[in-house]
């Protein structure tokens, strides 16, 4: 099935909008009939979703999902073009990644990962393109450049933030942590400068701008710190949880795992293609409209809507002025990930930096095609921003700067988050003040409508991880108001 | 309430059997009449038989647990003396464990945890005592030691382990390392004997007793490198994993989450103090027998009877060959788990070794109790045994030799794993060859008996999270496989 989502170019198609995906569901609805009874209606199926959909169906209630798009997944999807995965969206996960991992060992998919990293052959290093010069050193010495410059990055209490932040989950645990939210990245970086070499200055900021897809100003020090307190507290952690391991089929290939089990369960009912146009909670049900004028109603609703999307969602009663305050602020992550198919089989194991001058900034080799090709992922935000399918030529551009001469593109596959209408944007990432001041808020429900969302995951937020443990916090919750007082008879 | 396990000595009371413990069931059984249906029977209230039930009720599944002892949480369990708890078994969890945190972030646990170690105030060293000595360090020397030493002993591939084995959880994926489960640590000790200084050789061999409480020769060497890799592949991440984060009110205080939630599902009857004496598949049917002759049966029977204990049920048919003989092998962890409470309160950054000559050869300071009393938990194992209830004096003594002079004892508590009939050891560690021989076939399932344990589980083996894991897997199949059709048609 071919999806709506995402562009693909080569030579011989040119540019194409929408790209091959096992995610895509067809037919997009199994409802045939008026509906006699919804217990929850699920609005989203990204993981999110897909985790309260299939953990309610499995709790016996009866479950509705709508989602706006054809396929499931969300933000994390990937395309299978001649039998080889792309992903347009999330896509590294971790055995330290408790929810995400949970499920890959619940599906008995723990073999089907493998490294996006290769450096087993062909060039083997590591390219450094900064204002001030090119240069390439071994993997090892672009390690020691990058642990080097983020130890100083994050060293606020001598411990590398293992005394400030000393249990990633709970990342407000040390009172003290929350001046590091009323701090942007540039703040941190201006307080360090001197003691940074311009090769650290030019990886760290690249690093920071690779999480935060926004800008060094928009960029939360306290939400950096959480991101490394999550990796372990070192710059190998980093490497191992947030660029390593993939899925060998692809994210689709685990998200379809979720959707059915759901539908074996005989409790999901779902209507794909269907955008929400308002949410209203009256009388102790939650009624949905969508844009093509369908209505739902259920005992409880579960909003998986992200953050810089619920504006456009009409609520009643309205949502409170602290939550739209933050909704207002929303988060800054404006990703530019593109796909490149370069002819060279010696770029698998290169990677490579290009800042601030380059429209794309941080790339590594991914894979290798089947035409034997070595597939380069490359990324690119806020600070320097480009809408891809507008300008191919410059995108191109920009994958040739990351290594000039060596980059014969033969294929590019991206998705534009910033300009799709149901993400508005890619993972999240917080700007100053946000989490602090709208986090609980965030995460609060609103009558009978829950808010689920990785957007405000207390873990592994902005992950496929925090994802799934708010599908989790959602189900549970809906399941242990609904369950019925029959079922909950013992049974002699 | 009080179990019938464990044991605790103060100068007062003397030894006392049982021990205060809130993961006691009063009553020990909600069943008042004939059952009319049980689809499955979950044996043991462990991790695993807790998630296996909790799942199974929560797919509406009706099910009958049965458990020998008077409590929940079969190998984990914690007393809680005077509002303090002492954790009598599996204790320390982390983060990245997946299953286990997972349950931690559903239960809303996240901010009941507490750092064993505090150097924050008192001795704040390391002190060491072996054959040729005594001597006190820093804790960064402490570390230093440890790394080096452990490093000699994994690095097999230049990689520290990485290379030979990439994935944690899939952990026979490169077909060389099954070459290391045919040795035992001692046989890779005798590798790098030249490498090693007295000093390293101690708190080596030290270590490796504390992971797996046999001897150097029936420790197998493949399974040390498997925990080391679980743990990032650093003595840092061994730390943080293994030995660090507690719950502020005891493992009984997680497990009973588990139990209260399959409670509340109304699909759960349980019988507490029930050992199981026989097991019965027959057309279609699993009936079991207890010792007091009772029976029940249902279309499934979940057994986490642990490895060391299954040779003491009765089988029909009878088990398979290969089962058989890893079932005598069995695993060889005899760990001596002694908690001391002792009236220095600058024993609180204390930590120490004392080996190969005593009892009781790894401890640290792990609280403070109410008292203002330093609580001190000691290691010993097969390669120096001793039953603690039944030489309090030589128990005490050992304690003594961890510190002389510094361990005022005011009071033991323990309990004898050696000696329980119903777990016949410790956590699971595996001998040589038992892993690369009976791993599949532990995993695999005997006709209607499916058997689940933390002992084969294929991640945190030996862990709480491995015992989550199991559960996990066994409760779903059986969903799977009892669906009723009635259910899986879709609701419209």
């Amino acid at each position: 099935m071919t999806s709506r989502d995402g562009y693909q170019w080569t030579t011989e198609t040119g540019l194409v909008q929408g790209v091959p995906c096992i995610g895509v569901i067809s037919p997009p609805t199994n409802i045939t009939s008026s509906l006699d009874r919804c217990d929850v209606i699920v609005i989203g199926a990204g993981y999110t979703g897909l985790t309260a959909v299939r953990d309610a169906c499995l709790a016996g209630l009866k479950v509705l999902l709508i989602e706006a798009r054809d396929r499931i997944g969300g933000r994390s999807w990937s395309s299978n073009i001649g039998g080889y995965p792309f992903e347009m969206g999330g896509t590294w996960v971790h055995w330290g990644q408790s929810h995400v991992w949970r499920e890959i060992s619940r599906y008995q998919m723990r073999d089907e990962l493998e490294p996006s990293f290769d450096f087993s052959h062909g060039v083997n290093h590591f390219q450094l393109r900064t204002n001030h010069g090119s240069k390439t050193v071994s993997h090892r010495e672009e390690d020691e450049l990058l642990a080097s410059a983020l130890h100083k990055f994050v060293n606020v209490d001598g411990e590398l933030g293992r005394k400030i932040m000393p249990f990633p989950h709970s990342a407000f645990h040390v009172p003290a942590v929350r001046q590091y939210d009323q701090m942007s990245a540039q703040d941190r970086l201006t307080e360090i400068a001197a003691s940074l070499t311009p090769d650290e200055r030019a990886v760290v900021e690249s690093f920071i701008l690779l999480c935060s897809c926004g800008t060094l100003e928009t960029t939360s020090f306290f939400e950096f710190l959480h991101w490394w307190a999550l990796c372990g507290y070192t710059y190998q952690g980093c490497l191992d949880y947030l660029i390593s391991y993939k899925f060998k089929r692809g994210q689709s290939s685990f998200a379809i795992n979720f959707f059915k089990e759901a539908v074996s369960t005989g409790n999901l009912l779902y209507t794909f293609n269907s955008p929400v146009q308002s949410i209203e909670d009256q009388s102790g049900k939650v009624s949905v409209t969508t844009r093509d004028g369908r209505s739902y109603a259920a005992a409880r609703l579960i909003s998986t809507i992200p953050l810089n999307v619920l504006s456009t969602i009409a609520f009643s009663p309205p949502l409170g002025p602290q939550r739209t305050a933050a909704i207002n602020v929303g988060h800054v992550n404006q990703c530019v990930k593109v796909h490149a198919e370069v002819s060279s089989p010696e770029m698998r194991s290169w990677t490579g930096i290009s800042y601030p001058f380059n429209k794309l900034t941080y790339a590594i080799g991914d894979g290798t095609t089947p035409a034997g090709n070595t597939h380069i992922v490359c990324f690119g935000g806020a600070a320097n921003h480009i809408q891809p399918e507008e300008d191919l030529n410059k995108t191109k551009e920009a994958v040739q700067n990351m290594a000039p001469g060596n980059m014969d593109i033969k294929r590019l596959v991206f998705h534009n988050w910033s300009k799709d209408e149901f993400a508005k944007g890619a993972w999240f990432f917080s700007p100053p003040k946000l989490l602090s001041q709208g986090l609980d808020e965030l995460r609060s429900r609103h009558g009978n409508v829950l808010f689920a969302n990785s957007d405000w995951a207390v873990g592994w937020r902005s992950f496929i991880d925090g994802a799934i443990e708010e599908g989790t916090r959602a189900a549970k919750t809906v399941a242990e108001e609904l369950r019925s007082p029959s079922t909950s008879r013992p049974h002699l």
